[in-house]
């Protein structure tokens, strides 16, 4: 390697000079869309204390991924699965590019349970978790001039997947006063000839929704009356904890064609095993006939896979796991949701105008007229990380100014800690009241 | 779901006829590029014997995926390493989107043996094997009117994500009278002023070419001079079994900035288990400065992540494998190289230019005028799949008509097999010799 000193060595000033590349100004402008690139610049001032010496713990409410804490540990079955598919040695290969075909006919088989027809293996398309499901579907349905709808607020991540592809973005708005559900008259207004798609997201992100029946009928009869098709975000899927039951938009695929994407992230509390799906939920042939399933084979071909051993245990994993794990997850999301619940009416800076019935999230309002000192949402996350410790997302990262997203899928203790820690924090820089001068 | 299956059934023939949709051609057009798009298409009309009825078994010489011959079973210690990330219940959770810390950290370490300077852990990126990385440095670079230049003949991957993406490629030609060397001159000629980097695969595929320091030394003085980025990939680094020991690309790093792609993949054999990364072998910081560093950041926030429990193994695995098992990869891959070697000048309508020195692959060239009744490279393939149960990628997967690619990495006695099949089927399509009739 002397002779590679030598040549490291060589005039670095002058090389360094030759250089000029100019970035991709729109690649650089989506980190704002991202919640990763969010948090990171919430939690940039953060000084994490040292809990041993008697420092508080930092409070993670930002993220939806509860992953860490005991309570939501993933099922045991699920690890065994995954185990005996990496020591048996059979998965070590490369997989084909649509996934391998005994785990798409496991997920057809599962998520027909609550379908009235039966998908088959080949509707089933094997993802590197939903991220990568939603990257396929807007590198696939973008061309010159398209755009697709999203609701407001959003999982921004469908915006930088589009955008980055050249696909614009409309929004129409979730009504907070009807339960976040989609202001379908919207929706026909911006609706024009490009539109090649229109998003749902349910159970909901950022805004702990979940669609009635009646109103996942009406989404579909407005994306048939449009022409156009519906990509259904259902990572959430079952997470539910309240009154309406979890509706799957694939009960109206004969209605409009629907592209439902999915994982086990959320539903099996692992989402760092990066296994997700893309199911054509279309009785009718919609997609085969105008090569959607065709350009998403494409894309697949020139795209990164599952891991392929993860793939080989979903058989087992789905079969294996117990109603109980479910059952526990839900509970404890059903304690922590009302926790939330209480404690946030308690401060008064903050209103939350319904309760989150699904996902791990509910969507507050901010007062800024009650409080002094701060100037938007992300400056009083920013703030808030700094003085508490507690770490949310601030609206702007979700579309919508001025609001917060709160996770509350934590160990009830940490998050009955975070909520008290907020609540300090907006006393603190509460404006003093009228007359108490 | 009684009311499910009523709107199902809502008259499916109007349905159907309401969604036009354009699909993206460029899209379409890419499977031509992939290995395993072309694949498809050889291995079409192959009907596969019933071995235990006395049929023969397929010899599968198309790709570069011998994991699942015993000769080529991983390292046990590997498998134990990524058993205990998953059994310690710690790496279930989304990781950073530039990847776990100490897992960056054992690479570049691991990197580092082979350079003249230090790689930091900052310097790494991890992905979804050495497929994602090419996928985020053609997303990075991608900017209107921009190109790259590649090598011909090339792993197509990189010029389906360039197209893709909206960059233009431009060939240079790899001599094979010269070992398979880039040609220096023509890279010069056909670089212009919106060309920002130049491909370079060692070892490499589909040529089995191990670059010389020389060599590598005159490469990044062309980028140099040119102005443009070397990108390095490096996926079959340390399979090498001939003269030439392998030379990382950035040993040269302070001439020209080097983004070094590479993966576990071929040196562990393990492809089903998608782990890669960017390496940035830039002593001077040019990435930093003119903002590649920021975008590929920018892209891996929204991009897929490596699974979180593989990444959290890689340390162990890197420190625990033996030299020994490296060892018998490299003496088995001398040994395949040797056989394919000599049984391929026992077979007229084929000559090979050079031996293989590294990876798994040999380019050899057909002589069609030898032949009978095959139009070209791809018929010949089809062909030799569909009479002799043997898948062998044509030339055109790799940009190079009329040419065949070969992988020598399988069982010895499998890899006898199939070249004795691919000589009694050239044989048999041999033009009857002039005076012989
Ligand atoms: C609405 C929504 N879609 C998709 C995803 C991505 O999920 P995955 O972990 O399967 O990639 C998330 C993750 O938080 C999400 O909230
Ligand atoms: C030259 C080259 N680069 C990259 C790759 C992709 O490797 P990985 O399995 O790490 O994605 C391959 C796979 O065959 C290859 O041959």
């Amino acid at each position: 390697m002397e002779n590679g000193a030598g040549a490291g060595a060589a005039a670095p000033a002058e090389a360094a000079a030759a250089w000029n590349f100019e970035p991709n100004v729109t690649l650089l402008g989506l980190t704002a869309l991202s919640v990763r690139g969010v948090l990171g610049r919430v939690m940039a001032g953060m000084v994490v204390e040292d809990c041993g010496a008697g420092g508080r713990p930092a409070v993670p409410m930002g993220h939806g991924d509860p992953s860490a804490f005991p309570c939501f540990r993933t099922a045991e079955e699920a690890v065994d699965a995954v185990a005996a598919a990496l020591r048996s040695g059979k998965h070590n290969s490369y997989a084909p590019c649509v996934g391998l075909k005994p785990t798409r006919r496991s997920i057809a088989r599962y998520l027909s349970r609550d379908l009235p027809y039966e998908l088959s293996a080949d509707d089933v398309y094997l993802t590197s978790g939903c991220s990568q499901a939603i990257e396929i579907i807007c590198s696939v349905l973008a061309r010159p001039g398209a755009n697709i709808l999203c609701p407001r607020p959003c999982y921004l991540f469908h915006e930088a997947r589009a955008r980055f592809n050249g696909m614009e973005v409309k929004y129409f708005d979730l009504l907070p006063e009807r339960g976040w559900e989609a202001d379908l008259d919207e929706v026909q207004a911006i609706a024009d000839k490009n539109t090649v798609a229109m998003l749902i997201i349910n159970p909901g992100n950022p805004c702990g929704n979940v669609y009635t029946y009646e109103h996942l009928a009406k989404v579909a009869e407005t994306a048939k009356k449009l022409g156009i098709f519906l990509i259904a975000d259902e990572v959430y899927a079952h997470l539910t904890f309240g009154q309406n039951k979890f509706v799957p938009m694939g009960v109206f695929g004969s209605v409009a064609p629907v592209l439902t994407l999915g994982s086990i992230s959320k539903r099996w509390v692992v989402p760092g095993w990066r296994l997700g799906w893309i199911v054509t939920s279309d009785p009718n042939g919609v997609f085969q006939r105008t090569k959607v399933v065709e350009s998403i084979k494409c894309y697949l071909d020139i795209s990164c896979d599952p891991v392929t051993f993860i793939q080989g245990a979903i058989p087992q994993l789905i079969e294996n796991t117990k109603e109980e794990f479910f059952e526990n997850t839900v509970d404890v999301l059903r304690q922590t949701a009302d926790i939330c619940w209480e404690k946030l009416k308690g401060i008064s800076c903050i209103t939350c105008p319904s309760k989150p019935e699904g996902s791990m999230f509910v969507m507050v309002k901010l007062d800024l007229s009650c409080l002094q000192g701060i100037k938007d949402d992300m400056d009083f996350c920013c703030k808030l990380a700094n003085e508490e410790l507690v770490v949310i997302l601030p609206g702007c990262a979700v579309g919508y100014k001025n609001w917060l997203r709160i996770t509350f899928a934590l160990e009830p203790s940490s998050l009955e800690d975070g909520l008290d820690r907020l609540k300090s924090f907006c006393l603190r820089h509460s404006k003093p009241k009228v007359g108490a001068a």
